[in-house]
């Protein structure tokens, strides 16, 4: 077992720091809005430079460390964390108002998360190594020994998620997979949740120290200024930044970044409206099983699921399906969101669409006490959907919007008009016509990163096929994904190295093969020595 | 042949587009001064809309094409532009001042680069494609069938660069990459060559009609003014930018698509001084064969590579190794710049190099006629050039800057304080002692995408190995490169599919696979069927 008081403090360096009084502050309880104990400190510019600093230097320092020397510590992570016992479920409980079957699944999933990734890097092909022989016969020119593979960046500031305590968290799919390419990983807390933070920073510095790598590599900040973000994203030594949140963040973040001497990316996951279909003869084969299915989906969480389905399409008579759908959102009276703050968001949404001529409110969202939100219900049609943007907004929460369109057409036309999505979902009956089901397919593909058919996209596999991304303003960078094993492309670079002897290759490059690594050599997929 | 007789229109939509006279301009031939016929058109709005909104129909058209479409145009474009024959080489020759062999040569490295992409585009293994079926038992949830690939993003934008008229031009590695993925490209071509563009457009046109491909898959816009640059990348239509060119530019262009209401990436290749250290052994082993490699690398295409060695470590007593560089610089009397603008810079660029105290001129460049500019030669010590930002600057054009280090530590000093650039050299001695060979290699390799041992950085291997990128200001994306076949990556996106029926699916993804593709199947790597 670990065993760790809270302190209110920072780790940078492997010690726990304090920091000035200013801006300290508590967690509060979502459930019953009473502050927890202790007090957090807020970090400043002191810290972020010492946090950055010894990053740099644990980067340097980490290359006298065996090849694949992250697999260990990613799996002593992941029995650490476990090691935490209760402490770190009641803990996350108390800050996110989440239930404690969800923390213990939420909790698997991260241990599998660093498990996963420990592979991925144990396994070793996941740098890539391509390698061109050297023919120095060829004419005009002789042909050079060139070989490439993908190299740490450097250090990564990763901002936690306050959705996911535990998997998008301090230990979550970004720090994990920056882990994993071999970079040091500086996290800012998210403020909802700093207790379970600084224990999950007390399992990472506890792994750190069993294996014996420098303690750099791992820094928790705790605060809420916006302040403390920039001068983060702003550090010279900061080489990537991955981030989960909010689209005004994410992008106040990227632009940030963007803006830099040496500006540096920011993996920013957003905002996602994930809009759903549902097909005419699957609504009438099936429309009872989707409606339940489909209000499962849009409350798992509390709503809170960057790929909860927002926007959902009928087609023609929908009466009897959208019937079904809201008497089973209306059965959840109440939920509580991760924090008020989440809370008064999501009212304030659900109030704009309200205003909005064309739009039914079928069932009243209502605030109750400390974070607690009732279930919403909106519905309107494909062309006051299509010309009011302010229904294009995400309501982050239970609810979600009924667009009901006269035919496919005007589907067709919502779907190409929808901003950029995590994941788009088509239910389709057996009695549908096929072109028809193309064409809606073709038309969602490109805003998507994951088209679903007769599914629901929450509840997001970890994997190696999984693509958890999408075109802005789901994502800064429709290229990559957060989670599953691709999440590592994020943090890496491209380095060649050319005519260079054995002994200075990496080796991974090496004639030899001691990696035994999965390699491209001369256009030949190999795990043979050269 | 294809004959073509130059326009000075633009290309849209396969149609040679006509634009108001305003802003029109004529190529400048940089040997003689003079102007060339006929007088090009600067494209607008007006031609910015019809080519984007030609692109953005063409790529939705393309989803009707048979898979690996883009390998047959690929390869009819390369045919085309070998039948422009001498037309092709001597107009690049007028606008660009550089000789035949080297057009030549450029001309085949270009042809090169397309069928090389085209078979990438054929073999089809590139779009990465991954599997991870179902598994309908797992508890405590079904595992769903999730399967993901690469995807075009969308019409590109590419600025071709002044200084490879064809192989980074019209036609370039940046337009053969992002065609290759299935993108629609819109070139703006450069001003320094436009009726090498135009001639080049036409090649392209004649082999997008002999594929009866949609026409609005290329267009060339020509135009000098900085405002048709801002409005191609700011069009809503636009996914990505390739651009190769100035630092200045380049980030000028980065700053404006960040700031789009949807940001999208530019991916450019910009300055770099490519450090080159020869180690004491190395010098007084054969120091005359790298002094006289070194200065062919450095005036190779009158010094405008984007690879030149711009800055050279020496350590200890270099007299006899600089003597002889200096030497052999001394030999060429005079190069034909690219153009006026770019011998301008140099100038300027190397004026300052003059001025810094602590500099010496070892040989004085000077402007001739036209485009003329004799070779310079200047040196200093490391701390000079520590401390003096001017002495970072590129100086793009035939000449260098040594800089005598007093011992390792000073070479590795200066090397952790270069800026990122494309390549690094070491020239390495057999009487080396091997840690000190490591340290310098360490010390390089952060900062730069391509490490050469005992060679030069000129003449970029065209491959799977190569990386043509690196750290900025080199470039704006370190995880990518330019050049080779892994310069696709930067124009794709990751889709997954979940429980999609067969018929829905990309053929790269169906169980069969129809395209007998290497796929990644519940985490083995195989060209078999499920």
């Amino acid at each position: 077992m670990i065993e760790h008081e809270l302190s209110g403090r920072h780790l940078i360096n492997g010690e726990w720091k304090s920091s000035p009084q200013d801006g300290a502050f508590s967690a509060i309880n979502p459930a019953t809005g009473a502050a927890l104990m202790p007090v957090f400190l807020e970090a400043g510019q002191t810290e972020v430079d010492a946090a950055m600093k010894a990053a740099r230097d644990a980067f340097e320092a980490a290359q006298d460390l065996p090849t694949g020397w992250q697999a260990g510590l990613l799996d002593a992570i992941a029995d650490a964390v476990m090691d935490l016992g209760e402490s770190l479920l009641n803990r996350a409980q108390e800050e996110s108002g989440l239930p404690p079957p969800r923390l213990i699944g939420e909790r698997a999933r991260t241990v599998g998360q660093l498990k996963m990734f420990a592979q991925v890097v144990r396994e070793g092909s996941w740098v890539d190594a391509v390698i061109d022989t050297a023919d120095p016969e060829r004419k005009p020119a002789p042909k050079p020994d060139i070989r490439r593979m993908l190299r740490p960046r450097g250090p990564v500031v990763v901002f936690g998620a306050s959705n996911f305590p535990l998997a998008f968290g301090t230990i979550g799919g970004d720090s994990t997979s920056a882990l994993a390419a071999g970079n040091p990983v500086v996290v800012k807390g998210h403020p909802s949740h700093p207790g379970t933070s600084e224990l999950v920073a007390a399992a990472i510095l506890s792994a750190m120290k069993s294996c014996n790598v420098p303690l750099g590599l791992f820094a928790l900040l705790q605060g809420k200024s916006h302040q403390l973000s920039q001068m983060l994203v702003n550090h010279p030594a900061a080489e990537a930044v991955g981030f989960t949140g909010s689209q005004r963040a994410g992008r106040a973040l990227f632009d940030l970044a963007a803006k830099r001497p040496k500006p540096i990316p920011v993996f920013a996951e957003m905002g996602s409206l994930n809009p759903i279909v549902i097909l005419p003869a699957a609504a009438s084969e099936r429309g009872d099983a989707i409606a339940e299915g489909l209000a499962g989906s849009v409350l798992l969480g509390g709503g809170q699921f960057c790929t909860k389905p927002g926007v959902i399409l009928t087609i023609g008579d929908d009466t009897k399906f959208v019937s079904k759908f809201a008497e089973t959102i209306q059965k959840t009276a109440s939920v509580t969101m991760l924090n008020p703050g989440l809370r008064d968001n999501f009212a304030t949404c659900t109030t704009n669409f309200a205003k909005v001529p064309g739009v039914k409110t079928r069932i009243e969202p209502k605030s109750g006490t400390a974070a607690a939100m009732s279930p919403g219900l909106f519905e309107t049609d494909a062309k006051t959907w299509q010309k009011e943007h302010r229904l294009h907004e995400e309501a982050f929460g239970p609810g979600a919007l009924v667009i009901h369109c006269k035919d496919v057409d005007e589907a067709i036309a919502c779907l190409k008009s929808v901003e950029g999505s995590l994941t788009g979902s088509i239910h389709i009956g057996k009695g549908e016509d096929a072109k028809t089901t193309q064409r809606v397919l073709r038309a969602m593909e490109p805003n998507v990163g994951r088209v679903v058919i007769n599914g629901f996209p929450t509840g997001v596999e970890v994997n190696n096929a999984i693509v958890h991304g999408g075109p802005y303003p789901a994502t800064t960078d429709p290229g990559t994904t957060s989670v599953g094993s691709a999440a590592i492309r994020r943090f890496v670079r491209l380095v060649a190295y050319q005519d260079t002897p054995q002994q200075l290759l990496p080796p991974a490059l090496r004639d030899d093969n001691p990696l035994h690594i999965e390699r491209t050599v001369n256009g030949k997929r190999t795990t043979a020595a050269i």
